[in-house]
């Protein structure tokens, strides 16, 4: 059973997730303002450049703020951005009470929002429901913490852990309902990585096709090390969504020129033994805008991230069926360790079913170096 | 919400299940009879021989049978076999209905028990909970239907669907808990099945260890086409467990011989283009008192079970790690299919967390011919 302040807390988060994939690069967050069991003012943080979760829920509590609790699920933040501080607005509504469900990871905040508060005699409490809070923003969480795009490590395979056949075969591993699951993580990412592997073979768009019609295009990023990229591949109509190709930095610039004047951005990074320097690309798609990619490759893509560790997070779907063969295609091809602990470790963080294929969703094991 | 006559019918599927491992070749079977709301009368089959479910129930009930409800998980008996006929203990006791979970598959039964109780004027409801009855026993239906054993594959893998390392170690893919699992199928099953490569690689016992200390040691069975088992094989103690080394046709009197001396069972069967004839294999050993078997072999013998249609059940273990490596151990080798919809349907049937792992029930499709 949840106590009142979780009540309200859930509610508050149930808000914030509401505006998933339209707030990058900021995080989600809800408000919800209560007095005497009433909620007087609520709020979300709909998008980038537009106020804050506080700002609204004030506006809509107006006096009824006098005395009341502020239920937010991230700290109110403290700097000048491109709205001014909540941590004043908080101060001057007159809330006796304000419960946070995380502290800001922004090092620009971190805890100061928190001190003003209770430097103005606000009663504050910071931890309600603070995992799911955690979750909820662990996109923007990596983002300040690492200043690189989180990753998000996504295949389909079989009950047997095919995700093709050996002549690559996948039409389709999973039902509907998973594949439209994907497309809800297109639209909630502001990238999409394939190799130029999966371009020349499949020429995808790589758009977001949802069923409810309002699907965000994430921006493709193809890792192309020299440059292979058809004329004609799909991916190549910067009309439908912004593309990016990632080489390698010996790529002479004329071959450069002939993507960038089509209006694709074209980004060089060095090499190593795996292949492009993913530390390096990430860091400059980053730059880019890029908070948030999901990875949409095949076997050797994903061991090339997989054996730099570069993997945030595993959307997994798994079908109800055996295809057998040692050939079919694994999710992780590349290196072949010899021993089981070489594996790395990973935490389950749910499964459920969507339709007929299971989901599971894991983190890397925090605390592991490889 | 459950009806009363489900939260009986629970009870009684509960009481049945208490036996798994130890009624076979029998069905699992649980009795509760009620009168007034008050259960006067509770019982369970114990193992082969013994008295049936309704017997015991009976006997507890006495003189209150007299106007109450029997609730039993599958239909009674109306032939003699080791025990006279339950459908006329349930007639004399003077019950007034009887719910009954599911009819008997046996065809020495199959409807004949319940038209025996309407004739003499019971009120007789048939399928309540009955899923739950048909799970419980699918064991047995599957011996009365096909007169083969029930086949269980069960295999532990990665999050990226690997079983071994490329060099074949694979200690440990999963945790404790779901290890202490399999030694709860071991003891339930009457049958263990391995490849001679098994043997040979790693000389395992193939034993029941329990931490409850209770565990009933399966028959070890062993492919091994040529009769390769090296004396010195634990498998070969028979003071353990009993054996049975299924081999070719084609093997000497003398070769066999050597082994039936030793108080091991040899089975020889035909060979077809996948090794061993596993239809043939499965009717021997049936008719040889195996009613279900534990696989427990490696890639190849699974996939040589899976490709002649003769997995019945899967179970499969996921471990919190990705592997990697595309010549990594696959739980299925052999036959390599071209295009997706080759892969067998399986329909999930269960997925639960068993200490840090997760694990997947899987049945074949049904309706399904490949």
């Amino acid at each position: 059973m949840m106590n009142v302040d979780e009540k309200y807390m859930q509610l508050a988060l149930d808000l914030a997730a509401s505006a998933k994939g339209n707030t990058n690069p900021n995080p989600l967050v809800g408000a919800v303002i209560v007095k005497n069991g009433v909620i007087v003012g609520t709020g979300l943080h709909r998008k980038a450049g537009e106020p804050h979760a506080e700002v609204h829920a004030f506006r809509m509590a107006g006096e009824h703020a006098l005395g009341a609790t502020l239920y937010v699920t991230l700290e109110p933040c403290s700097h000048y951005g491109k709205t001014p501080p909540c941590a004043n607005l908080v101060k001057e509504s007159g809330v006796s009470r304000v419960v946070i469900a995380m502290q800001d990871p922004n090092p620009a905040v971190a805890g100061r929002g928190i001190q003003l508060l209770q430097d103005a005699g606000i009663m504050v409490e910071v931890g309600v429901l603070e995992q799911q809070a955690r979750r909820l923003n662990e996109r923007f969480i990596h983002n300040m913490l690492t200043h690189r795009p989180f990753v998000i490590s996504k295949f389909a395979m079989t009950l047997d852990g095919k995700i093709a056949t050996h002549t690559g075969h996948s039409k389709w591993v999973t039902g509907e309902g998973a594949r439209e699951d994907v497309h809800h993580i297109r639209h909630e990412v502001d990238g999409i990585l394939v190799g130029v592997g999966t371009v020349i073979a499949d020429n995808p768009s790589l758009t977001t096709r949802l069923k409810e019609g309002y699907g965000k295009n994430p921006t493709r990023i193809i890792m192309d090390s020299s440059l292979r990229t058809p004329d004609n591949a799909n991916v190549l109509n910067t009309e439908d969504a912004p593309t990016i190709l990632v080489c390698s930095d010996d790529v002479s610039q004329e071959k450069i020129h002939l993507f960038t004047e089509k209006g694709v951005t074209v980004l060089p990074v060095q090499k190593n033994e795996y292949g492009l320097q993913i530390d390096e690309m990430l860091e400059k798609l980053y730059i880019h805008g890029i908070t948030d990619i999901l990875l949409e490759g095949g076997s050797k893509m994903n061991a090339s991230f997989l054996q730099q560790g570069a993997i945030d997070k595993y959307v997994v779907y798994i079908a109800p069926k055996v295809l057998g063969g040692n050939l079919s295609l694994t999710p992780f091809a590349g290196y072949n360790p010899s021993l089981m602990h070489e594996a790395w470790n990973v935490e389950f963080a749910s499964f459920d079913k969507i339709g007929e294929d299971l989901r599971i969703i894991a983190y890397p094991k925090q605390g592991e170096e490889k």
